[in-house]
C-alpha cells in the first residue's frame, strides 16, 4: 500500500490518509487482517507529523475500518453493521445531492455518474 | 437562514458552515443574489472565531457558491460550469463508492439511497 500526501491539496492530511486507506481496501490492495504501517513509519515516509497519522488511524477506527491492537498496531477490521453504514452514507449523499441541486445536476445525472464509476474502475 | 454549529461534532466548524450554506441553497432558503451574514455577525451569533467564518466563506467562493463583494460581503452566486461540477461530484462519489464497497453496500443499494433522499426531502 502506498500513501502519498498531496501537500498542495486543501484537504487535511489526516483526511487524505483516511481516504487513501479506504480506497486501498475497496480496490483490494488491503485486506481484513492486514496491518497498516506503524504511525512512526508512515509519518516518516510521508513526511508528516506522527500526530496527523494518529488522527487518521483514530478516524478509521471510529468509522469501522480498522482496529487498534496494542502490539500489532492498526489492523484492517471492517464493521459491516448495515444499518449504521446506510445511515452514514445517506447523510453523505444528502450533501452530495444538495450540491448537485445548487449546481443544476439532476437525479438522473447522479445515477449515471455512479454507474460510470462502477463501470470504469470497480467490480461489484 | 439559520446556521448552527454543533460543538460536539468531529466535523471542522468551517465545514459545518459551508455544508449548511449549501443545504440552505439547495432547499431554496437562500437564493442567488442574497447575501450571507457578515463574518463578524455570524461569528458572534454562532460563538466561533471570525477566522473560521472567513475560511468557510473562502471555501464557498472557491467551490463556486458565493462571490465576495467588497461592500456587500458574501453573496450567493452559483458557478454552473457543468463539466467542472461533474468532475468534482465524480471524485466525491468515487470515495462514497469505495466506502460502500468496503462495507458490502452494492451499486443497487446506492441507487436506492439516492432515490430515497430525493423522494423524501427534495423536489427536482
Amino acid at each position: 500500500m502506498l500513501i502519498e500526501i498531496d501537500f498542495n491539496s486543501d484537504e487535511a492530511f489526516y483526511m487524505q490518509i483516511r481516504n487513501q486507506v479506504i480506497l486501498n481496501i475497496a480496490y483490494g490492495y488491503l485486506a481484513p487482517g492486514e496491518t497498516l504501517p506503524s504511525v512512526r513509519q508512515l509519518a516518516e515516509d510521508a513526511g508528516i507529523n506522527m500526530h496527523t497519522v494518529n488522527k487518521a488511524y483514530s478516524v478509521l477506527k471510529q468509522e469501522g475500518y480498522v482496529k487498534i491492537d496494542r502490539r500489532r498496531g492498526a489492523m484492517i477490521d471492517i464493521d459491516y453493521d448495515r444499518m449504521k453504514v446506510l445511515m452514514e452514507l445517506k447523510s453523505e449523499l444528502r450533501l452530495v445531492i444538495a450540491k448537485s441541486q445548487c449546481k443544476k445536476i439532476n437525479r438522473e445525472d447522479l445515477h449515471a455518474l455512479i454507474d460510470e464509476i462502477y463501470d470504469e474502475k470497480m467490480e461489484e
